[in-house]
């Protein structure tokens, strides 16, 4: 045994990479700096969420997305109304639709009254399958949140809700 | 002239795309109903940044964020820097590079020490053209949070801070 040898230095722990909110410099004003540092803390949420799906599930967040929205409507949607309801606004709705329904976790059925459009819903076995990944996904967030000042909390569901409220009626792209 | 004819209707306002936060049941958690209006929240204003570079613009969020990283950089990045610092995480770094060089808003250059590796720089007509995007951009936020009350504003922005800290060492995914 070379007792000799250096021991090997404990690598340090990588710094996380920086994110958006290091490109804030202090001249940008104060509202520039609360979008930038929003989007920092979805950025970071949604990666965690994206790759949690990925990993744990082997699925997207476009298909756990398309999913929540037909858990949610047990007779089933059509797919311009899928598409309205996505939260995750460049997913190929009916790529994904293709794929989940390969799966065998949505199915596809005609409408009576309008033979050109078709009826998505989940399958008894896709409904399973979002039940558990939704459990998952709430827990995950739980884990990420807790121990979160409640005072903070309050103040966080109450002023993004103020904030949305003040945006709503000013936005000119939907 | 038909003055017999009833007037057309002035339509009514579109209803607002219902947004993430409409999936909220009341069994979900409360960290999980925070995520979603935290969610809904980027959402709405992403979908406007990204509308309103395309129309006045005609570019894309993540062209904007590559130029927005190397306005910061004035000597340049590599490719691989570059990556690590996207706030679109999966934007070809490569394809955009190449768009925007052919408009001349970007050049590579060889590392005279590494000739595998190139360095990516801003032209003058970049650093010109990303300056009066990156005006607009934050002319464009302060417009959609102006009246947001300065309580609200500070709690917010004191609340991220503490939710990004609390979650930042907890991410598993980077």
């Amino acid at each position: 045994m070379l007792m000799t040898t250096p021991p090997t230095p404990t690598p340090l722990p990588a710094d996380p990479p920086p994110d958006i909110e290091s490109r804030v410099s202090q001249d940008d004003h104060h509202d520039l700096r609360l979008w930038l540092r929003l989007l920092a803390c979805c950025n970071l949420l949604d990666t965690e969420v994206r790759g949690r799906l990925r990993i744990e599930y082997g699925t997207t967040l476009p298909r756990f997305d398309l999913m929540a929205q037909l858990d949610r409507a047990p007779e089933g949607m059509k797919m311009s109304e899928l598409s309205r309801h996505m939260m995750v606004t460049n997913g190929n709705i009916t790529g994904i639709t293709d794929q989940l329904e390969r799966d065998g976790l949505v199915e596809r059925s005609k409408v009576a009254t309008d033979r050109r459009s078709s009826i998505i819903k989940l399958t008894p076995k896709g409904q399973h399958t979002f039940r558990k990944m939704a459990q998952s996904h709430e827990q995950w967030i739980q884990t990420l949140l807790t121990g979160l000042p409640s005072g903070t909390h309050q103040a966080l569901f109450e002023g993004l809700a103020e904030l949305k409220q003040l945006i709503q009626p000013r936005l000119t792209m939907r």
